[in-house]
């Protein structure tokens, strides 16, 4: 049983590959239960709790938390750790596991400790004979004290991704017409700069561009470089032309930051399997010298970089640094970032925010939520695939209620409410499907999803195109490549759809308009199979509503709002005073109101 | 992947036949985390905690508790039914599930609530539109308000578990010769008395009876009768007899209740189906009339009773009752407890606590430690199909280590700690390989795992024969018949394995000597591959010991006691006081030690 199977469409959504299918699932889970586990920190009401499972099979009689505040590594009878002994709570019944899992949990007030200070820890087991279990293998884990806000200008941000190579081309010449979607299609950053008044106009205030460093592929995700621009794409001169005209715009720029792997053509890579002296070897993971070595999901291709090892982990971050304060990016996208070790994350984390901690990083985590959550404290917040899976099966597949949707939405909320983690929004990327290919082609399903996700808190993000009618041509399993590059056709320029251009610039402006609002308290006034209304209360009082008819028959929604003057930041239609209000609207279609 | 994966000598526990497999472990909880599910509760700390849980695919806005202290049905509206909404606490993320559940949790203080009182419920859902979705299919949850202690004699008390036809004929007279063991082999409730000398010299201080009802089988668990005595087994003052001159040696009597099920001989079925104006339709469940019906893993000899519908309820109960007060019976072991409903057990409880609160009620509930639990309040236990698993995994497959083995026993002992459910053990029964056959022969592998069982607080029960060698010819699942029935040889009265029962008589006799070293606190000194040494400490003082040497090598424990002369309790020898007590063991042996 996968996901698939709830597709009624025949397209797939893989959005979680690894956890796509019960039998996926369960191996995580009995493979997570075994052993003595990853520790899980949890910051709240002033201290750190500390949670430890020990599975069936792990019997330990006491279990032993090491730590250092002082960035140093913790470790046994070393100078600076602290060792704290958890205490045990009472075991849970796994039936999965088919046995009992011990659980132990520690609390650290946090008020003595200096605040951003790096919280370094390694858990452990005794056993009876007195020899000590590693908890997660001996991994260290860290986290940074403290939490950094989310950056200001958050606040009312809408994010636009370009897939650099897709976008535009310099001087709007003709995009380039390789053989397949695997080639080089000619978009440059010079090309980004010229469409900032496209940008502007359509109101986006944060570029997201797909990785520009020197790579062989279309995509980037291989640098052979981590410092240097894909000449192609352009020059360091136009990179801070764009974030420099950007800023004057008010716009930010985020950068796609892979820290997990690079292209088997970079330097060190090709030094570190021919060289046997290499400085560099260390920098990756051989199994067996110079043909067997980790690699990003085993493509021999993508070799991981072993951020463990501290010259090539301090390497990768200050990568990172340089692009901060040489070009004055704003942030990052962090591509698979749940390759890298928590204990990477926390010390990224510090080393970024002392930058600039205005500076936003998002990773990309196709993961649970449980693990999501994890990273609170060694990030700013992730992509929100959840939101994703979603809200494509209830306005783009059918698959999903209005009622199950806003159900789920409001469990999904309340599960990352004290989180302090941003989980910005999305209807597609270049991963997938694009949203409107999953639509069959119906943009006024592509508008009630925009809908939803531009009237929730979260930041949401555009992915290149979906604002302009972009689709493609097969699905992405059917593709000419069989994979993904199916949603990456070149930007639309000459045959954008005027009115959902149009849709997306009101909305975005509504948006801007309703800040306020949406830190209100979201209240769900409807919502069954196929009609939803909800809305924002400020000080106890209704001040927008977000309305949605999901279903083929034109239908009017009655609303019991209090009195009040409403108007329709479409049609700009207004609502006499009168209870109930009452709002018609065609099928497939919705509307945002706000109160005069 | 099942147990008998894990079972290396090629023999199959199949202990948790539906269970048994990681794909019968998802499908149970898949299935049981959707919708709105059954609502849990435990009684601690002067009050009773309601938990409810709503599956990803249960949206409700409100969760509601209808509950009645008068006994009566808890029905919205219905007079002394009170509601109670429940709280709302953080959703988790299940993985299996793949979405969030929604969980809820109500407290009710019990000081004001009449002790003993029928505490009645029932869990719903409100939806948005208004309507109440049913917790757990709409079922009636009961549990009886307060706590009975368990009956006073149980301390100290051994179970002793006798097939009746299987066990002793009248008169010493030879067994019958039937073409295979689904035959009658002759056993009588006379043979039980006139083997009561045996039974009182071994020591046990109760006998718990297999079914002694009418039925055309060898194992009586198909009753035509529940208030009858099948004539080949014996009559009504056989039974008086027995019980009398049980009672007269200090013993007690439990029979086997079967209250899931009845043979489709049984003349209230046969009724059911054959006669259309038929009283006793409802006692059954007719999916289509006459031929369709529920029954015991869909077995249609075995037509289930349909305890929900009240006459037929109270038949059963009153049935129970019945044995307690007409016969002075102890109480029962009750054959597949997990097949009548809570609500039902509630009743149950109440009914055969009323006649007699010092008489005994265990489960046979072959299900998870989770299930098990909620199973307090409505009997006094269940037999402990878990540490079965343990024991014979740790000394007779040697698919456990000793420190596995201990680990696992100290989750379980704290898992049920504050439970009041009484959880007697066992090596072996009648639906499973003999304990000893298990062993492949080996009385050495036996006499361990009793030392462990009968050095344990757990009140143990010893299946007949498996004190005096008893054994079987063929494993269970290449038998004649195929399932079961190998276990059931008749006792072999005339070829006792005399060591091993004088083994089982010194343990047992020990078992009483120690009732208030098994009350203190159990502490574990050794606990390796294949060596364990556990004891007991009163007021601090280690006062016993039971040694194990689970290795084919002699060995000699060394144990860090206080000072102190010990005695071994087998050998009588005694070790000179002084630190540390250095014990030697032969291989595949073990002992107890006590303080002189």
């Amino acid at each position: 049983m996968t996901d698939q199977a709830e597709n009624t469409t025949g397209l797939a959504d893989f959005i979680f590959g690894t956890l796509a299918s019960t039998e996926d699932r369960v191996e995580a889970i009995i493979g997570a239960g075994r052993g003595l586990g990853a520790p899980t920190l949890a910051w709240r009401d002033g201290a750190l709790h500390i949670s430890l499972s020990a599975g069936p099979d792990a019997p330990i009689e006491e279990a032993l938390l090491h730590y250092t505040l002082d960035g140093n590594d913790p470790q046994p009878g070393v100078p600076g750790t602290i060792v704290r002994a958890f205490q045990d709570v009472p075991p849970r019944w796994d039936t999965l596991l088919w046995g009992y899992v011990r659980r132990f949990e520690l609390t650290i007030p946090t008020g003595q400790l200096p605040p951003h200070a790096m919280f370094r820890y390694r858990a452990a087991g005794r056993t009876r004979d007195g020899s000590i279990v590693q908890a997660a293998d001996g991994r260290r884990f860290s986290h940074l004290l403290g939490t950094y806000p989310a950056p200001g200008w958050l606040r009312g941000a809408v994010i636009y991704h370009i897939f650099v190579d897709r976008f535009a081309t310099t001087g709007g010449a003709p995009f380039a017409e390789p053989a397949n979607l695997a080639g080089f299609y000619g978009g440059t950053l010079r090309g980004v700069i010229e469409r900032l008044g496209y940008l502007s106009e359509l109101g986006v205030t944060v570029l997201w561009l797909s990785p520009i460093y020197p790579s062989p592929s279309h995509h980037g995700y291989d640098a052979t470089d981590f410092r240097k621009i894909e000449p192609r794409l352009g020059t360091e001169a136009d990179l801070r032309e764009l974030v420099n005209a950007a800023h004057a715009r008010g716009m930010r720029v985020l950068l796609d930051f892979v820290p997990n792997h690079v292209s088997n053509e970079h330097p060190f890579f090709k030094d570190a399997t021919t060289n046997p002296e290499s400085p560099y070897r260390e920098h990756f993971t051989f199994r067996k010298w110079p043909d067997d070595y980790a690699s990003f999901f085993d493509v021999k291709t993508l070799p991981q970089i072993n951020n463990e090892n501290s010259t090539a982990r301090h390497y990768v971050i200050d990568s990172a640094v340089y692009w901060l304060s040489m070009f004055g990016v704003d942030g990052f996208r962090l591509d698979y970032a749940y390759g890298p070790s928590p204990d990477f994350w926390a010390d990224y984390f510090k080393a970024v925010k002392a930058i600039n901690p205005e500076s936003f990083h998002i990773g990309e985590i196709v993961e649970t939520p449980e693990l999501l959550r994890g990273f609170a404290g060694r990030m700013d917040g992730a992509l929100d695939f959840h939101f994703l899976q979603a809200v494509r099966k209830a306005f783009a597949y059918d698959t999903m209620t209005i009622a199950q949707f806003n159900d789920w939405l409001g469990r999904h909320q309340a599960y990352f409410k004290d989180a302090n983690f941003a989980l910005p929004t999305f209807l597609d990327n270049h991963d997938m499907n694009r949203y409107l290919w999953a639509a069959r082609g119906d943009s006024r399903r592509l508008k009630l999803a925009a809908l939803v996700q531009f009237t929730l808190p979260a930041v949401p993000i555009i992915y290149y195109g979906t604002e302009s009618g972009l689709s493609q041509e097969r699905d992405i399993r059917q593709g000419a490549l069989g994979i993904l590059e199916e949603s990456r056709q070149p930007m639309n320029w000459s045959a954008i759809d005027a009115d959902l251009l149009a849709f997306y610039k009101r909305l975005i402006a509504l948006r801007g308009s309703l800040a306020e609002a949406l830190a209100g308290m979201r209240i769900t006034l409807i919502a069954d199979a196929a009609h939803y209304a909800f809305g924002y209360a400020v000080e106890g009082k209704l001040v927008a509503l977000t309305l949605i008819n999901r279903s083929p028959e034109q239908v009017t929604l009655t609303l019991p709002t209090a009195p009040g003057k409403w108007r329709d930041r479409f049609s700009d239609r207004e609502y006499a005073d009168g209870t109930p209000l009452a709002v018609t609207l065609d099928a497939f279609t919705g509307t945002i109101l706000t109160l005069l």
